[in-house]
């Protein structure tokens, strides 16, 4: 039976964890004629502000036993959510069971509990709250008939449309149901998370560590937004986001202006956010194809930075992603208008010289990614915060690891050939070798002055890679000579390395432990180059 | 306080919508002197077979009202099964809750309910159950006291434990709790996701229809397998798989012999067995670094595929990934070990000559992927089931899209020069544009008589991607005059159709779309090439 379009609302139950905005609602639901059942904490606030309110339990005529694990799991609680008006009607009278018309319940995050540092397991099981959800779910299945409000964010909206029609709408209460459901499954999926990856000691009493792999992963993503279309135009597509994002991650952005974003330019944007965010001095990174085609660290600036990574590749830099890991100033972002079609710009923030000078290109995307709490924006403190974990669907599977958060310092190296790398070497093969880590694989990446030279992408065999690097760096008359190489992966062979000795690299880093790690020493101390090993692989697919 | 290691069972309360297993189970329970609680049609089926059970509604004094909405939420069942032995005895002894030791419940699948194609808002409704995973929760966060059964699949080994130990231990009762916990978490999923996608119609009565994305996207994987590693090293990482996974996916696999699966593997052989599986005549793909690196088609089978794709690259076949979409014989996989290290191999099927070769080389791994039901293998029916979705994390967000299914026949290309293709042009130009879908972008694919001649792949700018594919023919003294070339995206300029007629091309296949394909169709008129656009793009980044 369809339902009505408005429901009357005479009979609410009020047990929430949050109590933001219950006192307004207990009172402007008794001013609309409402009366008010409650639980435990909720009831003592209600009845404090003076608000009349019902114990559950003299409702249910049964006690509230076992330090509140049974109190509302009582067929007149759950058959007052559930009775379908009109029909169970007799059966309620029969039985003494009173319709609740609104349930307002919020649950205490699972997901807060066992974020705490020193929850045990009995904490954790003790705070899985059985009733709550319970009550959710009669009061959401119910929806042709109850109202459920799981948020004080859905307060005013919920009091305004009683107040004014004596109950919810329809479609209110449809769209309140599914949020119910939703919030049901995530509590259900938190506890899942937590329980699955749980190690425990011998006696199953103690919690001895958390598995990062448990037999079972759950995601839950809310939606940003939809997308024009998807890697395709005959696919369709949406950008979610984690129910709680890391800080500083791409995710959190905000567009200032510009058109609407597409698949690909977040795709890229979140490459090129990546990269950027891993330097600590002035840098600039240009993405395209997901791919950096231009980087450049400047002690002079993001805007001296900008000019160098542009430089590397002009021709792929037309309608790239630009981002920059500070603060951009009018003049950098003029430049860019004026010199290149962009297509996503990225910083931390903007001046308003910047905002000013975008504006002129009314279609670009600029996108603010507020640093995360703590980033020292002035020291290039933006590497921070990073998901943990990363994930490549494949078909009906997914693959699922730990995100790439190694990287080397100077201190890490090992030099392996007779000649060592000169202090400016070691700056450019770290600034090198971070570039690489963000580049497709197999990657080769040439550098001089924190800035790259040429970038070999996504070759099937690494030597492929160092000779696109060499061509790219030549059609762009740009010197290769006295250039650092970095390669994301030992190299197999020595060819790898004459053919940089012949193209004029002077020192290399990568990470070293082929079996013919010897050979290839050998071949870079014949040339006279400088070769260090990182003992650490970055591929990127 | 901690719970006992064993505890006894006395009183069980079996409610189950899969009747696999009851009989006997409720047999032995009586056997082993536990008592039997029942509800509806797993009482009737227990009686019927002449087990002595007692209605829920005898312990509750409480009737089952509202066509069965409200049956178990009562505290005598919810007091049962949470109440803590030792710690609410009295309180129980007091209130007439006598403990339940044991809780046999699963739950008709919301999933099966919905996916009827003539399911109706209020059908899909009605089919929420309230009470069950109630129970489930209640006797799982009991799980010191209280075992938990989820799935008949559980019953023999609980058997077991209860007739030789009288109860079950901590760990089994922890171990099926969890389970508990992630069934009840799946359930919520379910509902959520089929709820935030439905389309109604104004009046909120009827279905219309399903967003694909919904305001809140959930997702549940199972585990497959740990991993070694991830991408790299310094990363950990395992393999999961839908709890549905799509039939002839690569999550489907059986491992035949070889060393265990690395990520990269995974990863790589899902772009193999993808890319194979798009064509209907006997093909070889062969993939490193997740492009293919060469690929062919032979109506003389799978052999001389193989032979004709490794001879695209064989430098980068070295430790390749390689697939077919046909049975292997015998001959070919020893060609296969004879010639190459190869990492994965797979088909959709082996002859017994073929597993034999492969055990000379023990540590090959070989995997059968079973063809969805209804693939006509003889003649290369693979394509049938893709899954339908497929997401790519960034950081803290997810890009979420329909599969690219895509895909053009020979009826779907516009010819757009003055010469046409002939029919075997027709022929490559529709094979280079399959592996073109495969290859990253941007891709270019050179083709002669249905195998790969030169691919150039993962280019920041096309220009680069077809000087790639031609150094590489090149190189391997492939004969690139008279063959095809495949771009997976427009040529926004005619440098890219002059380079290849430079280099021999005669006929193109591009999706068309840009503001120059004037010129560019000049460009292929000027040089007496054949063009044809198929209007559809195939970015794979």
């Amino acid at each position: 039976m369809p339902a009505p379009a408005v429901t009357s609302i005479r009979r609410a139950l009020l047990s929430v964890s949050d109590k933001t905005g219950l006192i307004e609602l207990g009172r402007r639901l008794e001013a609309a004629g409402v009366t008010l059942l409650s639980t435990g904490g909720s009831a003592k606030a209600l009845r404090e502000a003076g608000i009349a309110v019902t114990d559950v339990s003299d409702v249910t005529g049964f006690p509230e036993i076992m330090d509140g694990r049974v109190k509302t799991l009582h067929p007149k609680v759950h058959g007052g959510l559930l009775g379908r008006r009109g029909t169970d009607d007799a059966v309620m009278a029969e039985l003494g069971i009173a319709p609740i018309d609104l349930l307002v319940l919020n649950l205490y995050p699972f997901e807060a509990t066992v974020a705490k540092p020193d929850c045990t397991l009995e904490d954790a099981i003790e705070n899985i709250d059985i009733g709550g959800p319970a009550m959710l779910r009669s009061a959401a299945k119910n929806w042709n008939d109850v109202g459920v409000l799981t948020s004080p964010d859905q307060y005013a909206e919920a009091l305004a449309e009683i107040e004014q029609h004596g109950g919810l709408s329809r479609a209110t209460r449809f769209k309140l149901a599914v949020t119910a459901f939703n919030r049901v499954a995530n509590y259900g999926g938190a506890i899942s998370d937590f329980l699955s990856g749980l190690k425990l000691d011998d006696a199953h009493e103690a919690i001895t560590g958390h598995d990062a792999f448990p037999a079972q992963v759950n995601s839950r993503f809310e939606k940003v937004m939809d997308l024009r279309y998807g890697e395709n135009p005959h696919q369709s597509a949406a950008f979610y986001r984690d129910l709680c994002p890391a800080p500083g991650t791409l995710a959190t952005f905000e567009q200032l202006q510009g058109k609407e974003l597409s698949f690909n330019n977040i795709a890229d944007a979140d490459a090129a956010w990546e990269c950027v965010r891993s330097f600590h001095k002035p840098a600039c990174v240009i993405v395209k194809h997901a791919n950096p085609c231009g980087v450049a660290v400047s002690l002079d600036g993001v805007g001296k930075a900008y000019d160098l990574a542009y430089q590397t590749d002009p021709t792929s830099a037309f309608g790239g992603i630009i981002a920059f890991n500070r603060v951009l100033d009018g003049a950098t972002a003029a430049a860019i208008v004026a010199r290149q079609f962009v297509e996503v710009v990225l910083a931390p923030g903007y001046e308003p010289a910047a905002l000013e000078a975008f504006k002129k290109k009314g279609n670009v995307r600029v996108l603010v990614i507020p640093p995360p709490p703590g980033a020292d924006l002035e020291h290039g403190g933006l590497a921070t915060a990073h998901p943990g974990m990363n994930s490549k669907r494949v078909g009906s599977g997914l693959l699922l690891q730990s995100a790439d958060t190694g990287m080397v310092t100077a201190a890490d190296l090992k030099v392996v050939t007779k000649l060592a790398p000169t202090p400016s070497q070691i700056d450019d093969l770290i600034f090198a070798w971070k570039v690489a880590k963000y580049v497709k694989s197999n990657a080769i990446v040439y550098a001089k002055n924190r800035q790259t030279i040429g970038i070999g992408a996504g070759q099937m065999s690494r030597v492929y890679s160092a000779k696109i690097a060499g061509i790219k760096a030549a059609d762009e008359k740009l010197e290769v000579r006295g250039s650092v190489m970095a390669s994301d992966a030992f190299f197999p062979f020595r060819d790898g390395i004459d053919a940089a000795a012949e193209a004029g690299i002077s020192a290399v880093i990568q990470p070293g432990g082929s079996m013919r790690d010897a050979e290839t020493i050998a071949a870079a101390d014949e040339h006279g180059m400088a070769m260090v090993f990182t003992g650490m692989r970055h591929f990127r697919h």
